[in-house]
């Protein structure tokens, strides 16, 4: 049998027979021995790591995404796991396949969108081989309070289930670049940039941006620390596929208000509001957290966080996941709609 | 320009720069943090980084690596890193791009392969993609005492250069898989094995394995533990690329005697004595260790190591790197003549 035959989830059961029970499961292994600074003995953090492929035709083109956005975007989806985690980054490896015909220039910025998306975050080794295919693996390393490890499966009957900020976009971002004469664009060129002459609205520009460089929310975990117990995870394959996995792995189910899910305008201006909330629920790669926790905490994170988080649903002892919704009825949210990496 | 035109030394150059000087030109990175065991805060050892890719078609292919073997082979790479560094292994993570045509059972052998190098080492997560050529990327981590890690750039003037076994079986094996006619055989079936009724000598089933089931040399570091300094690193890409990446490193030469390096017997049973020399110095893929030390200790270390151990020359403040030899005359050691990436 082959695993395309046997689709993601199949094969993720076959490789988690491999692995300790204990440490899988999340976005990133919290490994069982802390660590502490070199100056401060006190201040003691366990290491979390967490790895991702990028492959070259599969996740990133040059035709929508320049050498250093496929940098950055390799390591936004490893930082975003470490964030999923509670975790702040350490250091990544960069492990690279690359073709011999690969230009020094596209590998130069390629680790310039690397580095601009790491920021102060070193990388501390790596490996490059010959391929036949551009692949980039990297490796992130993170650190975090044992107390404040954000799991999948910590989600209670009755917490509130927080969003860090808006869905869609990012995969919004992606149509207009793939198909832009859909949209009434000339046809952009190689690595997402318009024809001379053409003007993009604002929200056009935030969707592209949106796909090209997300941003991974790092930024939330301080306003984390001051809390008992948050379960979640990343929505990087998508906010329903996010929503399904931590009730999954909580033994819970969630109901989900409809009309508390932001659809950015942007959206509904270029689909129908039907594709437009498939985007939403489905698009994936937005890099936001879903956190689950008590209603008053909830509500006190998204005042702090601002205007794109937002409250959208709560989670329930009955294990459906509906999508509550007045004027278009209920609907189950399913995990195989989200994005199936086979 | 293509980075087939810069070699592997300039393609390294490039992405050096943008890594911290003090973390990288050793097979692993010493992170700048300490971790404790949870039960043994005195216990304080360095967390070592080491990551490695292994590509279908480049590095294993079905003719002479079954997929257990491929498995068996991206572990070792990364546990004589480890090795490599003075450090043991505590974890792995596995990152797999894999054609949606494998089938179930070439993946829970690759599985197989990977537990069975790993012993106790838990894999500690992971991630799968779809790749139009399978990929390996594994990121390996170990702890070592700061004051036991073996660096490339501690060599000193006067240490003697060891080596924990001999050079040259893998290649002997590799060659034996690829052109069995031509050493007496028929030709060998997928995965290396013999048609039926093929009888092997001991020798050369000897170097099959020591092709297919190179072993870490992680047994190694106990004998290492009371030494206060030594230089080394893995000879994975050879062992005259070995002696002449620590050299460099240290900013010294070597002279290496001739009639101390074993050549197998095997070797020259099925190639000139010129070819087996040449297998011996660069073939590579031994995975064992080239250690820098003193040389009372040097002596101690080899008597402990047992027959296949023995030091083969001694660190020159002459940079030149020459194999001395009564019969055949003198030469030098370059790095080109190694296992070249690209």
């Amino acid at each position: 049998m082959q695993i395309r035959e046997i689709g993601e989830q199949g094969l993720l059961k076959i490789l988690q027979g491999f692995c300790p029970r204990d440490l899988i499961g999340d976005d990133g292994a919290v490994l069982p021995w802390s660590y502490s600074l070199e100056n401060g003995q006190n201040d003691r953090q366990s290491l979390v790591v967490t790895t991702d492929l990028l492959v070259e035709g599969v996740h990133f083109s040059d035709r929508t995404t320049s050498p250093a956005d496929a940098g950055w975007r390799a390591v936004v989806a490893n930082l975003s796991d470490l964030a999923a985690m509670g975790a702040q980054a350490v250091g990544i490896t960069v492990g690279l396949g690359l073709r011999g015909d690969t230009t020094v220039s596209w590998l130069e910025e390629l680790y310039q969108g690397i580095t601009a998306c790491l920021q102060q975050t070193p990388i501390v080794g790596g490996d490059v081989v010959n391929s036949p295919i551009n692949t980039i693996a990297i490796t992130a390393f993170g650190r975090v309070h044992p107390q404040q490890v954000i799991k999948r499966s910590a989600a209670q009957i009755g917490d509130a289930i927080v969003v860090t900020g808006s869905h869609g976009k990012s995969k919004a971002g992606l149509e207009l670049l793939l198909h832009p004469e859909e949209y009434g664009l000339t046809s952009l060129s190689n690595y997402g940039q318009l024809e001379e002459g053409e003007i993009l609205t604002a929200d056009r520009r935030e969707i592209i941006q949106a796909h090209q460089r997300p941003q991974p929310r790092l930024d939330v975990l301080p306003y984390l620390t001051s809390f008992d117990r948050i379960a979640g995870m990343d929505s990087s394959d998508g906010l329903a596929d996010a929503i399904c996995q931590i009730c999954r792995a909580s033994g819970v189910g969630a109901r989900i208000d409809r009309a508390a899910l932001t659809i950015p305008e942007v959206l509904t201006q270029m689909v129908s509001a039907k594709t437009a909330l498939d985007w939403v629920l489905y698009g994936g790669e937005d890099f936001e957290l879903v956190l689950c926790l008590p209603w008053v905490q909830a509500a006190s994170l998204v005042q702090k966080l601002g205007s794109e988080a937002a409250i959208i649903g709560t989670i329930a002892s009955d294990p459906a996941i509906l999508l509550l919704s007045e004027r278009e009825g209920n609907f189950t949210l399913n995990l195989e709609q989200g994005f199936q990496h086979f």
